[in-house]
């Protein structure tokens, strides 16, 4: 299978395309490297079916020269920050919901039958079902990140019955594992690393998140375009558990040998837009046979031990 | 009040503009003129209080400029054409999305804090449920029209929870009425004119479908804006009731006394994303005192009456 991967050289990005290498796979990776890193890609290109080009997903004819000859487009490329989409409103907009129609422009351009495509739990915005399946009640956006999600969604599904396109839409919870470089264990860790004593929390520390294992979240949709067949396939991935950020900090301490004093900003959320309480249904995909190996105390521990062995990382943001 | 129309030459647009003006409001309309029609604008260019701004909801400075001083934006610019997206997949994207996107960027820059937007049933794709509710479940898109509304509706929840904006989101069925210039009506009306002994019907003319007259959305969208004061204001409009497209070309040619041969195209829907079933559960705004005043067949009547009095419509498109 010759698969088209943007975003390639991001975390989750270039564990699938070690991933699909390993299995005999030809991969092209895509990548503007503005959030990506180029040591993340230093596997794959040890294998001669990997190919990189660089470019912006923005650029209509560098994504579809890219995109030739392809069977399967994964579409991993996003603006991944959730946090501060008030900043900049545009950016949202422009590399998720913009970048998302090239893609599938390019695919209409090229003749490319499947797309799979990274969505988030954060399109359900603040939930009235737990754990939330697939076909929840129609959910109102709370963050701009989510509402760009949520439209590059609809755009797949349109495109799908319009054009007889293939899409696989996956809604993740927060991923964790090699190659992490955003989100509450790299911060936290950061922290500590810079002052050992304390730790500043976002919000009450009694938000209740969910998180996966990069590896599972790689197997779900491997399993996924496997096994489910029909035009529209949307899965949740995540773990069967969620945990509160103060179970989060209590892991990362243990394992780290750390007390530190931790302070809170206050309020049931960490800033505006912020959920309390993400927790997918992921029986969708867990009747196809998969499963998550790690629980999340386990991908918090596996992410801390990646960030203690790379600390360039945590350098580069 | 001030108010600012965006699509103001419009269908409704223009009988909204006229109603405002009506009730001592000061309304600016904006309008590109790509399908608006001068001649909707006589009877507001009457009044004092009405003044016409044209620009293109995709210039944001024109659009900022036209927006200042305003205390609420109604949204009505849009490309409305649902069955030729396949056509030109951008031009969704652009005016629906991206459009509606610069008008909460002006609104933003100009500290405009209410927005009224027109939404679609069409985003319910085809619904599980019916009659089908604001909270159903999570639909799937089957129109690139349908996704740049859903676009767009989540770029203004996003908004409301980013920024304090207050947001309306009207998911229209079908509008009937005077200026009525696009849709089934106009179609059959257009086809019968020029040859009253056959009509081709798209589909098998056993699509259900709701409709509802033009000053009963309007009276909606006034009640609302009065009576719901939430942050995120979401409603269903249409009527109590579906009809046939074959009860519709039976009222059609009972009014014009005709009784073409019929052709159909055949299967059960008219075009590709065409939604065999339209029918909204319409009992929120309902339970704030609102009731249509026209059936179904009387808006299909009214619109007749109107092509029949304005034969000149038919020649713009």
């Amino acid at each position: 299978m010759k698969v088209l991967i943007t975003g390639v050289a991001g975390f989750i990005g270039s564990n699938l395309a070690d991933r699909l290498l390993e299995l005999g796979h030809q991969v092209t990776g895509f990548d503007n490297f503005s959030t990506g890193q180029e040591e993340f890609l230093s596997k794959a290109r040890g294998f001669a079916g990997f190919r990189l080009e660089r470019g912006d997903i923005l650029e209509l004819d560098a994504l579809t020269a890219a995109m030739r000859g392809a069977d399967l487009v994964v579409h991993l490329a996003a603006n991944a920050d959730v946090r501060f989409g008030g900043l900049h409103p545009r950016k949202d907009l422009e590399q998720n919901t913009i970048g998302s129609a090239n893609v599938l422009e390019a695919m209409r351009l090229c003749g490319v039958g499947r797309v799979a495509f990274a969505s988030t739990g954060s399109i359900y915005g603040e939930p009235a079902v737990f754990p939330t399946p697939e076909d929840a009640p129609f959910p109102v956006q709370t963050s701009l990140y989510g509402a760009s999600k949520l439209a590059a969604e609809g755009l797949m599904e349109a495109y799908a019955e319009t054009f007889g396109i293939q899409v696989y839409i996956f809604r993740f919870v927060s991923i964790l594992g090699e190659r992490y470089s955003h989100g509450h264990v790299f911060d936290f860790f950061r922290q500590l690393r810079e002052h050992p004593d304390r730790l500043e929390v976002l919000g009450d520390g009694r938000q209740r998140k969910s998180y996966l294992y990069v590896q599972d979240c790689i197997d779900a949709i491997l399993i996924a375009l496997e096994k489910s067949r029909v035009r529209v396939n949307i899965f949740n991935l995540g773990t069967s558990e969620y945990c509160r950020v103060e179970d989060s900090i209590g892991w990362i301490c243990e394992h780290l040998h750390l007390n530190p004093r931790r302070t809170y900003t206050g309020g049931d959320r960490g800033w505006v837009g912020d959920n309390p309480f993400i927790f997918l249904d992921c029986s969708r995909i867990r009747d196809l046979g998969w499963a998550p190996r790690l629980t999340i105390r386990e991908g918090i521990v596996r992410t801390v031990e990646y960030l203690q062995n790379n600390p360039w990382v945590l350098e580069r943001r």
